[in-house]
């Protein structure tokens, strides 16, 4: 039972304290330093039907709603992000639902857009997710999501070193060994799945899909002047960034 | 001059002579671990025309023509590679070529496989080199190839290190830094050029090609148990290896 208690996690009160203070919850989607990143992936929204996996507190499923999308369905394990989502929305063209993500069901071809941001190295199984969203997609639809870099999850010790003139500098070890990786993140043992970018894009075009464009995010230097924390992300990728289309 | 000297360091003596005695020279296509991966990503070869990007001394040519490909050109830079393949070669259907692939002009939709190993990490000009393949190839053509992957490539003092537990470890740093990295193997300073798996990709894309499979080499349990010394490379991925199609 521990993987699913793990799985929860973002409703351990605990856990969810500390997480609603990240400036990405606090502030929203500007919180976020690969915003503009994935909004410049983002097909044009108006009309579109959208679905928002792991939707947490609705920041994007509002945000594209408020780009003219026709309809967005929000999605997240946690009761605590469905309620609070549900609680700061006003929109009767968005839908939150409590929805499991390893065993989702959708209708076929009933989006134009599957929108995921930090979700997918949750799921123990990526190609089953994969599929059900490729059928849930019309031809030509996309699939953007971003999902925590296998370089940043793949060691046993996931934390910066310095390497011998004192750089920052991450360690990488276990690349190739795909699976469980627990971490401590606001709460102990937090469970998370490793795949290299192999077995992320390989699933993808198995499925069907063609891959349109892959970031691995890196903050611009207007972004480093104005946040110099940021400047130790351009020494390894924390943040992968796929774009990919039916 | 110095980038052109470190370009040509298959012509320098101590080098070639260090080179030359590496297993995947000595033994050919069977000596490099790699080859059993690139093997499954290939087309069928039979009728093909094909272009070997940085030939060497001409292993894959002479491999493909024995797999039925209708006419191999290769090319590569050093003058002592091209003359050892054309030593090392009797095949009317194979020709060899001394050619910089930086300048490099092919023949419009004249080939139905481009493949390259280990070599298009020393282009300073990746994006150019894919726009004049992407050309040379037919509608539906097929581009394979590898090279050192950038986990393998990024840092300033890219060797191993070891964990808190003694676990062998691969340091990453400047991974977002793209451009010259020089590293001492079998001569000082070779110049290779780093490049995200982004940037790789999203070339390809950009000129117009599918990415059909993205593998980041890691040796079978069958290939460790024959040659423990391989077990490493499940650490790090070493190599990427990349399918893609016109």
């Amino acid at each position: 039972m521990e993987s699913i208690l793990a799985q929860n996690v973002y409703d351990d009160p605990d856990f969810f304290a500390g997480y609603s203070r990240l400036p990405r919850q606090v502030h929203g989607l500007d919180g976020a330093p690969e915003w503009p990143a994935i909004r410049d992936m983002l097909p044009p929204l108006a009309g579109k039907r959208i679905v928002d996996l792991g939707c947490g507190f609705g920041w994007a499923s509002r945000w594209m709603r408020e780009q003219g999308a026709a309809a967005v369905l929000g999605l997240d394990l946690s009761d605590n992000m469905v309620r609070r989502a549900k609680a700061d929305t006003r929109d009767a063209a968005i839908e939150y639902r409590i929805a499991d993500l390893e065993t989702l069901e959708l209708p076929e071809a009933a989006f134009d857009l599957a929108y995921s941001a930090l979700t997918l190295h949750y799921l123990r199984d990526f190609g089953r997710l994969v599929r059900v969203v490729h059928k849930a997609l019309v031809p030509g639809g996309g699939f953007v999501f971003t999902i925590e870099h296998p370089i940043f999850m793949a060691a046993a010790h996931p934390h910066w070193i310095a390497d011998e003139d004192g750089r920052k500098t991450w360690p990488v070890n276990g690349y190739s060994i795909e699976g469980e990786r627990r971490t401590d993140w606001f709460a102990r043992g937090v469970l998370k799945y490793h795949r290299t970018i192999g077995t992320t894009l390989n699933s993808l075009i198995g499925a069907g899909f063609q891959i349109r464009r892959v970031e691995e995010f890196s903050p611009t230097p207007g972004q480093i002047a104005r946040a110099p924390e940021l400047a130790e992300e351009v020494e390894r990728p924390m943040l992968l960034l796929v774009s990919a289309c039916r």
